[in-house]
């Protein structure tokens, strides 16, 4: 067994901070990027220590597999700060599991858990003062991996990279979506990679997205690819219909996700009393709901968003408004589950995680 | 519109050739690179004019969108030298318009033909003596493009990056490949991304592979993701399955490359007065003729390996072998198609493209 406790990751610091040329009261998703970066490298078969260096560019040989074979993947977590000035991460486990089972998928190596979580919150700490504290805003975490190793051959890399990266952001998105149930394209294959954090999976979406931007609509609802009937995921996140009283969410499979925000969810809906139900969803169910005025709630859920009410969508050529609901399950839940993150209640799941 | 023809591609060469250091005799596939490479910017919403300088590492933020959303297309093609020191091409505008097309899937803007074509000839010129002479050799040929612009949004970029590297190499596999049908995994989607030439489509592969190799065999034959009945490709290949004297190959869709290897050893074969048939082919067909002892031939079909027979094949936890045949359509074709390639013979069909 390799040794994978970090004593003490190496840390070289900027000479100056950027800090001060960010404007954190009109701050956009992931655009701007904290002082330092983590750094690990996977050479002659092992992941090498951990260390944290000035946030910089990164070269690599233009035959390096990253640009061929898509042979990447990520996470995405936040950390928040509380009115105390603590600092904390939402399950952040669950993100370094995910990583690994992503890895699997892409025959990328996995990498050793004291990696991930000695090497984030030695980062986190060192960028304290980049956590935003304001409202809805956050520090983003981007944990990820791609193929460094160089070749032209199709087969994985011998070198690989994992780096975490931090964007002080504020919300996602602004406002409700109108989302498009998609019946042409796909996101994930059975048996594919859709349940893997892989990049390839996000670029797929990109063209299918823009055709449904140009009909209006700001997402797409992922389909199964074989009879476009069963609802998967809105976008990149998870989804939630709310039909009468109950709250309804696909099981996850090898095509959907693993949401940390939509298991949480599903635990913190259980215990408000709501009626959760987790089986497969039908397009028509959800049209004949809505036709029947039984059709309360549709919201997407994950780290970015957090939860992303939908107004309406469209489906076969036309288009199905919901209805505006003074208490919705999605604020409600919303307001629960950031609750939590930003410690401003109790954490009777133990999800929170001090760093 | 854009002005697209390139009078000039601005050259800056190397000081010193590596060419000495290659060992022409022992080339691997796609390992050691030319001295130079083209670079094209897609900036501001246009490409901008392609340039040659040398092969050098490539500089990019940690938020390069290629890092984390595998928003990238390749190319293979290869250039042969005959015996006179012509440099030839075998059908290279149809790489050129495939590159488009899976640009096309994956948000990324196409490229204007001239800049591909002539910036390809223009390396080629200038990289002449990297071309190898000897039997079964020649330049492998990368062209590439990936997302260069920044941003933790997941969305397509807005800059690229356009490059053609090249590698002289040897040939692909050494002797007949023993294949697995697969039942559990999947490489594409119906409406997903399999047609075009995107990276996360390979890296996709690499885990069944390992998997296969693991239980005895090379490559792994892709099946439907829904059914696992019907056979599409054999690794990175197109397949061709022959039962008695008839040639059969799947049609292509948007589960399947549109191979120029394949299409070219359809009309070599309808040529030679082989009956060809573009149908679907079913697992349980193949598995039929081998029992019954018509199954004479299978193998893959594709740029690097050009044909790749395979010697049995596994399904269900049993293995079946194929005969070794004294004139086999595999040995016929690949020598109909090389010698078109290499200019051993006249090109009826108006494939080849002088450098
Ligand atoms: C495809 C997809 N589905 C769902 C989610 C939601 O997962 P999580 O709640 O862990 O962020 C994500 C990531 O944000 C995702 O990329
Ligand atoms: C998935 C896949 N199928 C088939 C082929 C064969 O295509 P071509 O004959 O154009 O090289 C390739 C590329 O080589 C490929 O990547």
């Amino acid at each position: 067994m390799m040794d994978t406790t970090v004593q003490n990751i190496v840390v070289e610091k900027v000479k100056t901070s950027k800090i001060d040329q960010i404007d954190f009261d009109n701050l956009s998703f992931g655009s701007v990027f904290t002082d330092h970066m983590l750094v690990c490298d996977y050479k002659n078969g092992a992941w090498e220590i951990p260390k944290i260096i000035p946030y910089q560019p990164i070269t690599l040989d233009p035959s390096a597999k990253i640009f061929h074979y898509g042979q990447s993947i990520f996470e995405g977590m936040k950390a928040y700060k509380d009115s105390n000035n603590d600092v904390w991460l939402f399950r952040p486990l669950d993100n370094q599991k995910r990583l690994n089972i992503s890895a699997k998928r892409m025959a990328i190596p996995e990498l050793p858990e004291e990696y991930f979580m000695e090497g984030l919150k030695t980062l986190l700490k060192l960028e304290k003062k980049w956590i935003p504290q304001s409202e809805g805003s956050s520090l983003y975490i981007r944990p990820f991996i791609f193929a460094s190793g160089k070749g032209f051959h199709a087969s994985p890399a011998d070198e690989y990279k994992f780096i975490i990266a931090c964007a002080p952001s504020g919300s996602y998105f602004s406002g409700k979506v109108k989302v498009l149930i998609e019946e042409t394209y796909s996101r994930s294959a059975n048996g594919g990679v859709g349940f893997a954090k892989a990049g390839g999976n996000y670029a797929g979406q990109f063209y299918p997205t823009q055709l449904a931007v140009k009909k209006g609509y700001q997402q797409v609802i992922w389909t199964d690819d074989n009879t476009h009937e069963y609802i998967e995921e809105a976008g990149a996140m998870n989804i939630f219909v709310r039909i009468n009283d109950t709250l309804i969410t696909g099981p996850t499979s090898d095509r959907i996700l693993d949401g940390i925000t939509r298991k949480s969810i599903i635990t913190i809906a259980e215990d408000e009393g709501i009626p959760v139900e987790i089986r497969k969803i039908t397009v028509s169910e959800v049209v004949e709901a809505s036709k029947k005025g039984i059709l309360k709630e549709m919201f997407g859920a994950g780290t970015a968003a957090v939860v992303s009410p939908i107004s309406g969508f469209g489906h076969k050529n036309m288009n199905y408004d919901l209805p505006e609901l003074e208490s919705s399950y999605a604020s409600l839940l919303k307001k629960r589950i950031t609750d939590i993150q930003y410690n401003k209640t109790e954490d009777k799941f133990g999800w929170r995680y001090k760093v």
